[in-house]
């Protein structure tokens, strides 16, 4: 049986640069699919591309229009191979109507100095924690989420910090790559729920994900959950920005990602 | 007379959506101009065109290709507008080949709860501050760097931490506004040097600008010194990441960065 994230990247390649995808009801949101899918669509469209050199090392997605359900177009174009490294810039579309822009870079590794300066925090085995509530919408019901750390959903009171660190994977497990990593980067409920302790209207305006592991270390990563751990800078204004590390059960330092939201209130 | 910076992001429209400009001698790096100043001038781009709403909100930058000495040419295109926000893709080509894209956000902010949560350090005055040494390119010229902590420039012994504070302001002095605060985003010298404690052929991937600061704000600020700080995450076989913050010299957080280097050693 196909897994739901499998299903919900699915493209079909209609062309040298395009491919075409739909909305799976799975991953809907409150409007339209959950931005970490939309995001892991437009890695897939890199990932299948016949171009490809090497593997995912950025990427930034711009929410430019809610994506409505149904099929969309996506066209991924390699403006720059280099040795090491290449460029792409991909648009999601809508009956000629852009929904989101994005640029990836993929690279090949080199052997070199390597250290990981930031730490993972110590924290208690995923089964000694917690399962979070879930808001109503379809896509949270596809990982697990396990929380640390961090009122989960504009519960309890407004505080100070928006820090929050949680075990989560898949929902039924999946074997990480890419894609699902991409996906992962989103995971995060918004930071403003957290400060605030209510909930309101809130979109990612821009997305940006490093990436940090090799194929192969995914590979070992196997089914396993990832903790991740997310805190916002500056909520100004109708924008606020969080900062976001995801890890490997190991202590690998899988990848880091920012995003700027829109928040009304 | 004209700042260099000035001088270095001029552009001449010559379409709808393009733009003309050239690099200068004052910006130099090792190899093409400094990155911070490339970056500036695509969102100088973003911000001459016509159809421009609001201010800049996020920047993607990504370094396809060295910016070769000479003319550059610009396309700047608003792709989605929407009521606050508007989404526009970049790309610097020189000779029909592609050098460098770029996605921005530019916004309107409302009224709206506002808090920064990310606490400015608390760090001596900037006329208490050495100056740097400076490396021998022209760009770190442009510049007046009071280090606060931090080794400067890959000299000392091998530490854990490359995490670096400085005091900045252009040099000469210049009133704050959105290209030059682009610009600043790009100032800190490369965090493997500090880690490593000596230098080595480096090169900015991608890099990506959250700007919270309201023009007005800007303008508050004026030609004062900007407090950088800035703290590498994960050096992972040839390429590292960091992210970074600039406040204002009374606390207010102007811009989070964060950005991808290339690294060869």
């Amino acid at each position: 049986m196909t897994h739901a994230l499998d299903d919900a990247v699915a493209l079909e390649r209609t062309g040298a640069d395009s491919f075409t995808g739909r909305t799976t009801a799975p991953y809907a949101n409150m409007v339209g699919p959950y931005g970490g899918i939309t995001a892991a669509v437009l890695q897939n469209a890199v990932l299948q591309h016949p171009d490809l050199l090497g593997d995912p090392l950025a990427l930034t997605v711009n929410f430019a229009a809610a994506v409505a359900d149904g099929q969309f177009d996506l066209t991924a174009r390699a403006v720059r191979t280099n040795r090491s490294t290449q460029h792409w810039t991909i648009e999601l579309a809508q009956e000629g109507q852009v929904a989101a822009t994005a640029t990836a870079v993929t690279a090949t590794h080199r052997e070199g100095w390597t250290d990981t300066e930031a730490v993972m925090p110590e924290v208690p085995e995923p089964h000694e924690v917690r399962l979070g509530d879930k808001p109503p919408m379809a896509w949270p019901n596809r990982y697990e989420m396990r929380f640390l750390q961090g009122p989960v959903l504009g519960t309890g009171a407004p505080g100070s910090s928006s820090q929050t660190t949680l075990w989560v994977r898949d929902d039924p497990p999946r074997p990480l790559d890419f894609v699902s990593l991409t996906a992962f980067c989103d995971v995060f409920f918004p930071r403003v729920f957290v400060r605030r302790a209510r909930q309101m209207p809130i979109g990612t305006v821009s997305m940006t994900a490093y990436f940090h592991a090799t194929a192969e270390e995914l590979t070992r990563h196997g089914d396993d959950y990832l903790l991740g751990s997310v805190r916002g800078s500056a909520f100004q204004r109708g924008f606020y920005d969080h900062v976001g590390h995801l890890w490997g059960r190991d202590g690998t330092l899988l990848a880091t990602t920012h995003q700027i939201v829109y928040y009304k209130g």
